[in-house]
């Protein structure tokens, strides 16, 4: 029984390509490092949304700077930090994932490849230092990242 | 006074090569973010702790992938998250952060540089899948994390 949940989580995680033994990973540690991560990328992209917004000037070391946090995030297996037992807020260790992220394999799958393939574009643009370029780039992540949490964050 | 404050901030923030609009940042959401990095950089380590540790076969695109999250935080500018009014916990947002940090900016300047020299070090060479390599690379970083911690954070 054990060894076929195991397989089980293997699968999801191999859908997300993943590699983390998550064997050593407590379910309230999970969900305090999904948080960690998805407000690592929130406040860099906000730096990005800052520069393209209000500053005369582009800061184009800034951007890519914050482009090269977001990438690597996007490509650094956060799917492993879904493990059993993190579905729901334990005690004080809130998520708002819903239950669908734990059971839609396929629909997870098209989020992520989606949002690493927008935040790979994005540092791109960033290294280029074209403001156009990162502007349009940085749509594609932005609606990248409300898709996943329309489908699979919940409301506040 | 404030004035005065904030110029003392202005040169730290400085000498650590920053850019962020502190204004827009509640001191609160500063102490948060400060943390989601650092959980952030310490799931990253801990992958290729793992893998050095652990595993039988050298997974050199884990450890890259990990290696370029940790560089690229390192050099995304945290030190903007030490805004005024974020020196104490502010209510269940707990920080460690010893006072010395907000005032010391020659030693707060030589560890963020020695964490960004390492940091890009380490993903250097998890770029070039040498496992020697990258294990001294990473004992640099961890010692670079140990320096800041025993200098700036406060025991539990």
């Amino acid at each position: 029984m054990k060894t076929q949940y195991r397989l089980v989580f293997s699968a999801v995680a191999g859908m997300l390509a993943l590699n983390v033994s998550a064997a050593e990973l407590k379910p309230e540690d999970a969900i305090k490092l999904r948080k960690a991560n998805y407000n690592t990328l929130s406040w860099n992209m906000n730096k990005i949304k800052d520069v393209l917004d209000n500053e005369m000037d582009f800061d184009a070391k800034k951007v890519a700077a914050a482009s090269n946090v977001i990438a690597a995030i996007a490509n650094s297996g956060m799917g492993a930090l879904y493990i059993p037992g993190s579905e729901k807020s334990i005690g004080d260790m809130k998520t708002r994932a819903k239950p669908e992220i734990f059971t839609d394999g396929e629909g997870v799958k098209a989020v992520a490849v989606k949002f690493i393939q927008t935040a790979n574009k994005l540092q791109t643009a960033a290294a280029s230092g074209d403001k156009v370029a990162v502007a349009q780039a940085f749509k594609k992540v932005g609606a990248s990242c409300k898709a996943c949490h329309d489908k699979y964050r919940a409301k506040k």
